[in-house]
């Protein structure tokens, strides 16, 4: 069986800056869940080399941390590009969780793709439905803008393996691009019974969550670095540059951190100030 | 005085990425001096917030670590960006070095300005100037393209305070941006008897030694990472995308990792991948 170990001793450290064990009970806010921001990046702050690729950027113990982390969320949540990308399983792989070693689906987190325009063409063999079938995983929750109509061939392979279409309020920009209300798009997965969620990416999704108007849905960031540098022309986390009163400011600071040497890569936990 | 702190206990994890105290014993070459890249980056590897700003990026003790590498290099180096944006000392001002403390000038390092058509616009009133005349630095050794001929006045300025302008072989792209022989640059200055070399930056100057043909030349990467984000429209670091039989791979990986939490900041020291 192909799960992952992720020793205790490592998993102290991470308790802080994670949700309860049981509930929201840390989340700022009774109408959201609480909510992680978690991603690794290189020295240059690239998700990966190129749009549309995956990167291996951190070593083993860095990959059992992130299937840790996915077992103490009820939700994960990716954009449609990693989706596209990656043929993601979005399902967790630690040892001992439903699937894994136990029974049933308990640590299994519910995997929520925003697909404003449904573009990701999956289908019963994509690897998400396969651990669905498999009783490794669950069916994705995916957010479409309200006047998408998903095709209905989808739609049934989807609640079929038990997710669905959600369809919410998504603005578009000037240039063409989504907007996602991201409180009301917590609020949703509040509602839907999902008290934690853990950001995973891709860079716009990060991006836009690390603008001043969106921090303070974020309840904790644990971030990986990786001692490599990518290059230019990868994917990048950088927020919009942020400019008060006619000067440039930095756009985004994390207060309470903590540094954590792990393996060759370094684990950055903290939140970000100004958003209490 | 303005003398800054370096606790002793906080010098012993940098040991093993330094020089010798007493010459070069530890560079891969005896034709080169042992060079050390070093700069401070936020979370989205920017080193100030816009080309020609200087932003404070990290924070007191960090900037004590500074000074202390600085004590332990022959010479430091800067382009000429640095310089016109920062009126920078480029002295070390770590309780004990001579004008800090003990008489002379043990342990100020030499700058070394790369300015290839001599635009830098100092005047005897310039910052490293004035320490030059109280004994708490040393004036610069400026780095020209060999048919740059240099105002006579500012020649006068830099020789009257022990410094001097030294011609070198300079390249220039298709794009007309100048291509220093680092090799040949490196050679120059243990030919004048610096033995150790700290390279600070600023973005030009450490993309061009992450490139594959100069990472031979490097004996010590140190970076220290803040725990922001300037956001986008930075100076960021970020060496050229590197391609390998048609295929986008890795620009520059670090080995022999260290990662130090040092305040808020972490420092991490290791060696260029590739390059032994």
């Amino acid at each position: 069986m192909d799960s992952l170990n992720f020793p205790e001793h490592d998993r102290v450290f991470l308790e802080p800056h994670l949700p309860l064990q049981n509930g929201n009970g840390e989340s700022k806010s009774t109408s959201l869940p609480f909510t992680t921001l978690t991603f690794a990046t290189s020295l240059d702050s690239s998700l990966a080399l190129s749009p549309g690729t995956r990167t291996v950027l951190s070593g083993p113990q860095s990959k059992a941390m992130t299937h840790y982390l996915r077992s103490r969320h009820d939700a994960i949540l990716i954009g449609v590009g990693t989706a596209v990308a990656d043929n993601p399983g979005l399902n967790c792989r630690v040892a001992g969780v439903g699937g894994y070693g136990s029974e049933g689906l308990a640590g299994q987190p519910r995997p929520i793709i925003i697909d404003p325009s449904a573009r990701w063409e999956f289908t019963a063999q994509s690897k998400i439905f396969e651990l669905a079938r498999n009783g490794r995983g669950r069916a994705p929750f995916i957010i479409t803008a309200a006047d998408t109509v998903p095709p209905s061939a989808q739609k049934e392979v989807l609640e079929q393996h038990g997710g669905k279409f959600i369809a919410l309020p998504v603005g578009t920009t000037v240039d063409g691009t989504h907007r996602i209300d991201w409180t009301a798009l917590l609020e949703c997965l509040l509602r839907e019974g999902l008290q934690s969620v853990m950001i995973e990416g891709g860079g716009s999704i990060i991006n836009s969550l690390l603008e001043p108007s969106c921090q303070s849905l974020i309840d904790s960031v644990i971030v990986t670095i990786a001692p490599t540098w990518l290059g230019q022309g990868g994917v990048v986390v950088s927020p919009q540059r942020r400019v008060e009163n006619g000067v440039v400011v930095p756009a985004s600071r994390l207060t309470e951190v903590k540094w954590y040497p792990f393996g060759e890569d370094v684990v950055l936990c903290g939140r970000i100030k100004g958003s209490d």
